[in-house]
């Protein structure tokens, strides 16, 4: 990709942002006291600022558990409200246990709870989802900035995923523009010239993750400008979703 | 973690390494041309070069498959011999299908072919295995590097992993020296002082991410010096390894 450094630059000092607040107004806002044009790079968001800023957050006070919600809330001692906002949020359960539902959401996505988050909600009663369409809103996002004099640039939507196999979170991509989500070596030669069969690289969830190093989850840092990495491309992350038919996994 | 900006900084015009070459020398010196002081922060290597030095490699034409390696072999058009050493470099195979071999390795990690990659080795003939103790790999490394006069820095062997459910192969970290692999926030504050409660950072994983978008294949460099992350506490990298009676996907 690059063999010159790159620089990871944490956009501080954002406001809290609620449904239709000028989200791309605060970041732009936030660049410049930062000292950055946002020119040649990837800006990577996280998902939380981009729901609220959406409106997609619910009331679990006006939530009422079906059944199935109630029988997986009392097997695994959660609240059976936010499991109802997780499984309309699901296409299917992957995996139920341990008090962990790890669900396949509407996107395509497989994480825990569908993605809905009770944590740096704007209050007890909030929970939050994850954008409709982050593509769309990385689409969106890199347009208003681009509005305002920004570019060329990517746009990352990251969330926090937790792994099989592994313990603690990465992030990964969930929504990008301007930038193709995964370098495909395939073809390439390595250093003794010989062809490169599976290499693909998931460049948008590596970009993802080393922006999560500045994004912890108590730091209130929900942007990372990232410089040095030219953004080459262009496609939907739902290119990172594997093929169901060669998936060894479901 | 910090919200100070992190720097990514390649090491390239490093040799190629044989065994028992001088790593640490070929290292120090790639980060003396870079201008690099190796302090104050975390040099991430490629699993590659390290196992070339320890002499982790195997000559094919040197193996005798075995006859659940010819059958194996068979059904997804391998190479025998490569099954052999895969299966010897395995505790488990974990899933098999679409020419693929996910195996958790005697270190324990998950991953295709257990890490025994027939790219970037030195001839047509040499598959290079992982490192067989790669902590211990990262503290000699780093105990090297000290003796040169380096530091504080922390080590990371990062190796491309493939993932469920996402196309693409993203670094991770199989050995850490200097540094503690998880960031537990749980009982940390988020920011409406609301206690999180299941959030732990994969720092190592999320460094080795970073890393990985300067060191592709065909990239030639093995080693990137990671600056504006302190390294903090120290552990394994078994520490990342999810305990099995907790695991939903065995």
């Amino acid at each position: 990709m690059s063999a010159a450094p790159i620089r990871l630059v944490p956009l501080p000092g954002m406001p809290l942002i609620g449904p239709g607040d000028d989200l791309c107004g605060a970041l732009a806002e936030a660049a410049q006291r930062a000292g950055l044009e946002l020119s040649d790079g990837v800006l990577v968001v996280c998902q939380k600022v981009v729901s609220k800023q959406e409106g997609r957050t619910v009331r679990l006070s006006g939530v009422r558990p079906s059944p199935r919600a109630e029988r997986i809330a009392a097997a695994w001692d959660k609240d059976p409200r936010h499991v109802e906002v997780v499984l309309g949020e699901s296409a299917r359960i992957v995996r139920e246990g341990h008090g962990v539902l790890i669900c396949e959401t509407r996107h395509g996505f497989v994480c825990a709870n569908a993605g809905v988050d009770l944590s740096n909600a704007p209050d007890d009663d909030t929970a939050v989802l994850l954008p409709s369409d982050p593509d769309a809103s990385a689409r969106r996002l890199r347009e208003e900035l681009a509005a305002r004099g920004a570019g060329p640039l990517a746009v990352i939507i990251s969330d926090t995923f937790g792994r099989p196999w592994r313990e603690g979170l990465v992030d990964q991509a969930i929504g990008c523009a301007g930038l193709a989500p995964l370098r495909d070596l395939r073809g390439a030669r390595d250093l003794r010239d010989r062809e490169l069969l599976v290499t693909v690289n998931a460049t948008a969830d590596q970009l993802a993750a080393a922006a999560g190093l500045l994004m912890g989850k108590d730091a209130g840092i929900p942007a990372v400008w990232i410089e040095g990495v030219a953004p080459e491309g262009d496609g939907s992350i739902r290119e990172t979703l594997r093929d169901p038919s060669l998936d060894l996994f479901r």
